[in-house]
């Protein structure tokens, strides 16, 4: 018999926990059997102890099974998901799903909310008017079925023991702790049903890890995972030092996908969601179709310029009962009463793009959550202008703050200070992505 | 404002918690405010980086000032306790206390219970038909002075954010942690009102803790905590490898107790009880009378071979309600119904009498409890007759154990074992006491 006291000691003094200990703890919190502090101290345990590769799996494991494990065999036989670990301006998924789809893909995407300066995919979408994202298992079959794309909330029946172990963390100080948050994110990719998964994983200023180590020790925890549990996963290594594109700010953001699914997104917007859409290609294909990630990058990007990709998502805004004219023209999309221009207050070269400051200034405009069930503002925003490496003159525009009070207009003002540095010598671009790890190669 | 998650994540990154934080904590928690869940991953967290000396100090003068705190003033102008880890066989307050009481200095001891392989003072003295361990504070305080010894149950006004840290301790393996088990001490002897405290600490086989090292170290924090607070400390550093005395079971320790107190108790129990005495006498004295702690040992030694002690035990015995009859003549005491002995299986000098396995027998008699709310059963118990550096002859006898049943009986002797080692050189006596720790000195 498994003695809770015993398990938190196993672990407090740095021993590895068994999978029956782990599925133990697993089950019996999620059905309420264990109290919250017992947890809590295994998680500040864990916390300092770590876990090996066979308990974050195990971990992993227990916490996609403590719910329902989605099965999408009926409507394809490989599935492939993406991740973000989440970064300023990060529009991804908006423009890579439609893009994979357009190949014959299906994508059936399952979508968290989460904080951050501004919300995530499915409060992006709901910028669209009328955009559902509460669909039921059956709406959400078909559509996957019938349009070849679907992006929905998340079923709470998906990984419960997650849901309520993330609520624990986040009020006992345990967030922080690499191994708990691989397998929250991983438990909710393998109880979602698809078999390979490619993970965008942000570091830099605009990211929740700021260096390539954490980012590289993160991805690979991640990958290793997915690998034991049978998945094929490829992780990317992206910047977010400055934000990905221009638009930060759900409607702003909505706009720039459409104009990046029409050939005409910003060039490193553009590219990023080459890369992540090629790879999502070249695992679907399974070793036939796209084997050589080239060719998979050249038929994405063609994807892009004819709007194909748009297609796709115009047939799954019209599917999700949203309003197809906002994405027709986006000028329909919800506007912010303000839109002030930040000018540069010197020339040369930019050296910086701070992300985080332009992160906490929308955030302070309303677009983003600071608690959970904050009301989003989807209008407001920011749109960046310049990039690291670009030379600026004096007065030119650096960025448009998207604002629909004075008040908070000037609030974001402070936080975004000076939001570039300068340089008077010439300053190399950064690049957009620190490496790739291969999960079958872990 | 303090936020809870954020002291937490302080502690969790080794930073010092100030005095208002820990203040914080220890009030809301006892209010009821935070819930147990933050305080078991705080408590993890002090478990990992440990406390610093003010930090310690300040975590127990919060948890003393919990809930009442005992003003012994109107009893005498300087209060004197002692305190006991815990170990085989130690019975020395029923000792201690009544000798140095017959010296005219007051003693108002609130004692608590506990687990182990016997019970704690309390239940040994409820040995005696009768006897009231679970006085008020006005029946306290008149014992008090009426017969200047009084030794009553813990008041659960009492320190009350200690019991509630203590029980949430022991479902999340946070037990094991220095600043919380000398905190947790010494809140109650703070709270419980005396101006010098005498701490016995228990090293060995026998007690908590197994090394010289760490005795040493909770025996100075301790002594530190109470030297902060403004108190006098002096802390000993006691053998228990093997049993303190012979006697290990509630009604067979308070025989043994009343045997010491009338000149005729085994050797090293009577010299433990005179040095913890006049470790009492010394501070009590507060540097006029029984400054010679050699003097304050003579003393001591004559009031037990005087029976001036005893007749301090008789007073309090019949203040508190108990059968005086019964330490009168011991063998009114509850008696088992079985003596088993337990015999030397070779001839030799003995190397080890086993401490613990004596006390796992002791609880498998019934003696002591596994479990709070356990009965105990007062009879049981195990006589040892032998101690390290004794010659003995194969068939003679080294223990007597006292049951109730043969199952139980049968259960303690596989228990018991070898319970003693043997060698074919002679070996030396095993010291009482591995040093003295004086708080003014720290």
């Amino acid at each position: 018999m498994i003695r809770m006291d015993q398990l938190i000691e196993k672990k407090r003094d740095g021993e590895a926990l068994s999978e029956s200990e782990i599925r133990y703890f697993i089950a019996g919190y999620t059905a309420g059997d264990i109290p919250d502090y017992q947890i809590a101290a295994l998680l500040m345990a864990i916390y300092f102890r770590g876990m090996n590769r066979a308990e974050t799996v195990n971990l992993t494991m227990a916490m996609a099974e403590s719910g329902d494990m989605l099965d999408l065999s009926d409507i394809c036989d490989y599935a492939v998901d993406k991740h973000s670990s989440g970064g300023v301006g990060d529009k991804t998924s908006l423009v890579a799903l439609p893009a994979v789809a357009s190949f014959g893909v299906p994508i059936a995407k399952m979508s968290g909310r989460g904080l951050g300066a501004t919300g995530g995919t499915l409060d992006k979408l709901e910028s669209i008017s009328g955009f559902n994202v509460n669909l039921s298992e059956a709406e959400f079959r078909r559509i996957a079925r019938d349009t070849g794309l679907v992006i929905g909330g998340q079923s709470k029946t998906l990984a419960p023991a997650d849901g309520k172990i993330y609520a624990l963390r986040d009020v006992t100080s345990t967030v922080a702790s690499r191994p708990l948050i691989a397998s929250s994110i991983m438990s909710k990719k393998l109880a979602a049903g698809s078999s390979g998964i490619v993970l965008d994983v942000k570091l830099g200023r605009g990211a929740f890890m700021k260096t390539l180590e954490e980012a590289r020790a993160l991805a690979t925890t991640m990958a290793q995972i997915g690998v034991d549990a049978g998945r094929d996963v490829v992780a990317l290594l992206s910047d977010v030092n400055q934000p990905l594109g221009a638009a930060v700010g759900n409607a702003l953001e909505v706009a720039e996908a459409v104009k990046t699914l029409q050939g005409d997104g910003p060039a490193d917007f553009h590219e990023h969601c080459v890369e992540v859409a090629a790879h999502m290609l070249r695992l679907a294909g399974q070793g036939e179709r796209w084997t050589d990630l080239a060719a998979a990058r050249a038929e994405v990007d063609r994807a892009l310029r004819t709007g194909a990709g748009f297609k796709h998502l115009h047939q799954m805004v019209q599917a999700q009962g949203g309003d197809v004219a906002q994405i027709e023209d986006t000028r329909r999309l919800p506007q912010a009463k303000i839109r002030y221009s930040l000018r540069a207050r010197q020339s040369g070269s930019v050296a910086a793009v701070f992300a985080d400051r332009i992160a906490w200034a929308t955030l302070t405009l309303g677009a983003g959550r600071r608690t959970k069930g904050d009301e989003i503002d989807h209008a407001v925003g920011i749109e960046a202008q310049v990039k690291v490496g670009d030379a600026v003159t004096a007065g030119d525009r650096l960025m448009t703050v998207h604002a629909n009070d004075e008040t908070s207009l000037q609030a974001a003002l402070v936080e975004i200070g000076d939001a570039v540095a300068y340089s008077d010598s010439p300053v190399d671009p950064l690049p957009l992505f620190h490496g790739v790890i291969d999960g079958n190669e872990l």
